[in-house]
């Protein structure tokens, strides 16, 4: 008794957007404990779309189809899905906006249509899909455990989890993010699991986090130590203050970040001097610790990060190639660290991973 | 002779991860001129997976799946796929990362297995996947163009593209995105594809960008122009800033942004007053404007934009309700646009909106 996710739209298959609606009806699914048989992206063209919702609706009882439900002239999926049951649908109430939702229901097999837009079908999912799947189709994998290690590989926590595999008969699932890992524990005994996440908790204390988000552990840790954080930022450009705001509530503790991307702002924002700029250069050891100071004094923040570098794809030289960054991050009163990263990747790879990792060390630091 | 796209993974399928390596195969098939079958998204099992890639092998002559090759438990993607060939696979070069790839080949069918890492698997793909293609696997549609307008909506284009498809016989597709929308327009015959690009872009001229990155355009006219841009960010939290850096060379125009997340620092940095914040709360049109016009002095800018608004899920009031959003921009010597808006969504949707649509409105103004 499986559940089927189709996705609807040249513009997902051709990639002109992220699939996002698969990767939400997918979590909340394994979050609930049912498994999901497979996801399916189908055209908007009638033909191969019909038949895709057909061959779907065979292979599991509960399909849910998102996208192709607009007014505009490539949108087919409720035309298609009409001609695949005899009885009309029903509408399924949209709380938020203006995008129609149907069901169609036949001989125990169940098809949603729900819109492209994610918040709309995300609040459709959980107002109508959501209740009729705990009614009708009871999950199956009960349990389901999760843990998340920062600043550690995927090598570093595999043979403990092979032993722990084969002894207790689970689920295991690692996925390594720029972040550290997420280890997934599923299986229909509660007590094996619970005991598997001691020990892997226990093996690995050092590096477990409450949650995936190392930004809400940052903001937890100073909201509950009344401790205030600001950054100065060049490389990362704004994105790593816009990583911790992605959090609600980020306002209690994050005063701001001075995102100096020119020279002229380093100098007269966060008071480096232009000497120093002059005879290091603006990717320093010396630059990123002015840095730090001048937003220490500017901000009067406990704590700060200070970050610059080289994010490609231009910029860089033999000496300081792209993806050289350096870091100061520390306590006021304290002697910050001083540091330098490499990372590969393109631009914005180099970005993601100098934020993730700024912040392990943040963790670091304080946890 | 389609080609489809399979990617492997219990991650993928849960939605740990979004799945933006089938976005980036798709959009470089579809650029390219193929035509993307479907796609599939399959767990690790082994016998499901087994199974899935021999349907997909059935149903298309050349599949392309990334994941599930690491070392770890749960990947047995090669293993799968020795099972369904005869003679052993090849290795793929990988220029990036240590990450092995694979192709398989047997009677006018092949299998590529290439890595998750979307850096290796991109490579990858370009070096060894696409040259097989082009000698192996002419595309069928050969044209395609692209347009892009900002600020514009589904139904505006929509009655137009009805009338062109029907005269022209061609394969147009509309995509919505927070921007504007793009249309891709498709087909056989090279001619119809420019009388049709030509008609729609003169129907839309005033809102007809080169391309659908809206910081691309900002950026071309700024270093054209030798203008310069800073940001003052309050509810964005410096997501402006990190969409505008995101493109290379944002150095050339781009000053930095002050992300004022606190009262103190709008006073402190930006120099708004004790008392327009009292009196006017910090998401006042009274505050955005002594944001702007601290912003100017303090960086020397061109062109400023000041936002404060409430990205929620808290701190709305019946007066100013989660999506108010407040700006200044303008040029330097000029009198700032002042104005509100409203935007519906959770938090991340308003800083996503907001950001967009205020670079839509510099567009406007410079262009």
């Amino acid at each position: 008794m499986s559940i089927e996710v189709v996705s609807i739209g040249n513009e997902v298959l051709r990639g002109i957007i992220v699939n996002t609606n698969a990767a939400f009806l997918g979590r909340r699914l394994a979050e609930e404990g049912w498994d999901i048989a497979c996801q399916t992206t189908l055209p908007d063209e009638p033909d191969v779309l019909k038949q895709g919702l057909k061959e779907a609706l065979m292979r599991n009882p509960v399909v849910i189809a998102t996208g192709g439900l607009g007014p505009t002239l490539d949108d087919n999926t409720l035309e298609c899905a009409k001609e695949l049951f005899s009885n009309p649908p029903n509408n399924l109430p949209n709380g938020v906006g203006t995008a129609p939702g149907y069901f169609f229901s036949e001989s125990n097999r169940a098809l949603f249509l729900l819109p492209g837009v994610p918040s709309e079908m995300e609040q459709m999912f959980e107002e109508s899909v959501f209740p009729y799947l705990k009614k009708h189709l009871p999950a199956t994998l009960l349990h389901r455990e999760e843990l998340f290690f920062y600043l550690t590989r995927e090598n570093d926590v595999d043979p403990l989890l092979r032993e722990l595999q084969g002894k207790y008969k689970l689920d295991i699932g690692i996925y390594p993010s720029y972040s550290g890992v997420s280890i997934v524990l599923r299986g229909p005994n509660n007590e094996h699991l619970i005991t598997a996440k001691k020990i892997i908790a226990e093996a690995f204390k050092a590096s477990l986090l409450p949650s995936s988000k190392m930004e809400e552990a940052i903001q937890s840790w100073m909201i509950k130590h009344q401790k205030t954080l600001a950054l100065a930022e060049s490389c990362t450009g704004g994105f790593m203050a816009s990583q911790l705001t992605a959090v609600p509530g980020a306002s209690s503790y994050f005063l701001g970040s001075l995102v100096t991307y020119s020279n002229q702002l380093k100098e007269d924002l966060l008071g480096v001097s232009p000497e120093t700029l002059k005879n290091h250069g603006a990717v320093s050891p010396e630059v990123v610790h002015e840095m730090w100071t001048g937003l220490l004094k500017k901000t009067g923040a406990d704590y700060g990060i200070a970050v610059s570098g080289i994010a490609g794809p231009t910029g860089g030289s033999s000496e300081k190639p792209v993806g050289t960054v350096f870091y100061a991050l520390g306590k006021r009163g304290e002697k910050p660290q001083i540091n330098t990263l490499h990372f590969k990747g393109n631009r914005q790879t180099v970005i993601l991973r100098t934020t993730k990792w700024l912040f392990g060390l943040l963790l670091k630091q304080i946890l």
